[in-house]
């Protein structure tokens, strides 16, 4: 979305994050048409320029979560430099960093510091554990988080070891509930530090898992696919390969066991309760008649019925789908291509071509001038 | 937070979605202050009400969610309560729902309808696939769409099958981008149609899997606990048990071979492209090392260098410790144990003690009286 064309245009937010949980989440600002002017060290940047996968010398990593963005580079040690920081900071709506907490006030951009001299300031801190805790100063990136956070605990089969989601859930989760923490502050008009946890973040979408803990006080352990709470909710093998069945209810379960031509299981197992008891026992007598014909047939009958249920694609299937192209999921971002933004808004555009991420200190001279 | 205490305090939400995105989005603009009027069938209400951990016959799963919303059962197909339904959806700032596309149209309450009613609503449609594309009809719950968007095509080992992160990342991803989206949408004043799909959410979190097909063309298959783009960033080997370990730019890196005892490895791997082509070998390189002695001695000493590193916890040592207890992400709702809250904002409290989720029609006379 070009700047100034989206529901937050007119918005400045000042940018001190880098690699990903940070960025992430300014570039949902930008992408709804905040301006975001990103402060980079002078020498190499944001680190995240070095990493691939590269397109024509470009890393699609940094332009995808820095599209629409302007960076200036400051050296925050050096006076003339901080000043034109602490201008930008005290003069921004919106203030995003993720250093380790503390590192900010030493450079003389703490809130404690900036916040008498822009008290409406928003000013989100994003970092491994928080600013509060024992763990405070522990350094983290995301997949340290996922591990402490048992997000990985809960991810795999029962006998198998832990696994990590492929995809980093510590850091997007984070984005995520910034982007969200840094609007609702916007319309609660008070000047505020939100302090954004990794951890945190990971921790509150355990869900299932955490509840199970909470109930009972015994780990959940890993099911594999299956749910911590519904049954039947999982992964099933037909006669090729396999598909995901999900009946949530009563009633969707009675279509499921009459599209499957047994009818009987709906009064052996008739509530969610029985049947999440019982799930090992259900899953191998859906299973025994899934097998004789293949997931092809099976989605087919399904989808007539309307149970739902679906294949389990790669990745190519998936970002490469015709659902993906028409809603947009692909961009370009200065040529590059890039994920879209999954925030459809009728009242405003979703183009398909988005300004470039800019190259170091593309914006320098403009931003100090504006800044000084 | 109490309701009126946080920074969406005066925000009314009509809420007529079931289970867990739409829901898991208006817990979170509950939890900061909005009120929300969830409005669900007469018969027994939302589904999660039936799901479990049950404690003292309560769901934990309902509990969670719905905490601090108030509860009105309307019969959607009743005149009378339908009046009641749309009386609430146009005098409100907000409306949420998740059924599949047409379904509230059909119902008197779609987009399109209300809009001239209540032009400044934002009126956030949660569904599957979104209202658009080949797809949109089509049924889902979280872990149809896991299957569909390649989450679970890139989670697991090369030499295993997909795996579903254990965890419902679909659903609670589109209830974040939901969140951020509503607020943005608030912010920017105009009334819109948010088209919110868990595809498109599930989808943009691929990150590096997703831009390295885009880049080659190549599906990126699975690579365990690795990383696409940084190494090292992965589980390694100790004596006793795997740890995390990230060393995502070259002075860490430098670091943790150093802190190994083999800093010749800085010399043979000096840049991150360099070291993720050659991922297997230097994991191998570092094992050497690592499995000499236990997790807890490694990470003693890389804690001591500033080297990122964890342990790989399960869900009673994350969510039971001193870390989330002193930040709060363990919090009471009507007397349960339920996750807590990732936004932290220093303006606003952050309850330990929150409302109670609604019995079905709890609030059902006010609401009719105030709704008429």
């Amino acid at each position: 979305m070009p700047s100034g064309s989206g529901p937050l245009a007119g918005l400045l937010v000042a940018d001190f994050s880098r690699v990903l949980a940070g960025p992430f989440a300014t570039m949902m600002l930008a992408d709804l048409g905040a301006r975001v002017v990103k402060v980079e060290r002078p020498d190499g940047g944001d680190d995240s320029r070095t990493y691939g996968p590269f397109v024509d010398g470009r890393s699609l990593y940094f332009a995808r979560v820095n599209r629409g963005k302007e960076s200036v580079a400051l050296d925050l040690k050096d006076p003339a430099d901080l000043a034109v920081a602490r201008s930008l900071a005290t003069r921004a709506d919106v203030l995003v960093e993720n250093y380790r907490p503390g590192v900010m006030a030493r450079l003389g951009l703490g809130w404690a510091g900036l916040q008498p001299l822009a008290p409406e300031l928003v000013y989100c801190s994003i970092s491994g554990f928080g600013h509060t805790g024992p763990w405070r100063e522990r350094p983290a990136y995301d997949a340290v988080v996922q591990g402490m956070s048992g997000i990985m605990g809960v991810t795999g089969s029962p006998d198998g070891p832990p696994v990590k989601p492929g995809v980093p859930v510590a850091d997007l989760s984070a984005g995520l509930y910034a982007f969200g923490a840094i609007t609702s502050a916007l319309l609660g008009g008070k000047g505020t530090h939100l302090d954004i946890a990794m951890y945190d973040a990971t921790v509150s979408l355990l869900e299932g898992a955490a509840l199970s803990w909470l109930a009972t006080g015994q780990d959940p352990g890993r099911i594999g696919n299956a749910h911590f709470a519904i049954a039947p909710f999982d992964t099933f093998s037909c006669a090729d390969r396999d598909i995901t069945v999900c009946a949530a209810n009563d009633v969707l379960f009675g279509v499921l066991v009459t599209a499957l031509g047994v009818p009987r299981l709906a009064a052996r197992y008739p509530t969610n309760a029985v049947r999440h008891e019982a799930r090992a026992e259900l899953k191998a007598e859906l299973e025994a008649v899934l097998r004789t014909q293949t997931a092809g047939h099976w989605l087919d009958v399904l989808s007539a019925v309307g149970v739902p249920s679906g294949p389990i694609s790669d990745v190519a299937e998936a970002v490469g789908s015709e659902q993906a192209r028409v809603r947009n999921m692909v961009v370009t971002a200065g040529g590059l291509p890039v994920p879209g933004n999954p925030v459809k808004a009728s009242a405003y555009e979703d183009p398909a071509v988005r300004p470039a991420a800019p190259e170091l200190d593309e914006h320098g001279a403009g931003v100090r001038a504006e800044f000084s």
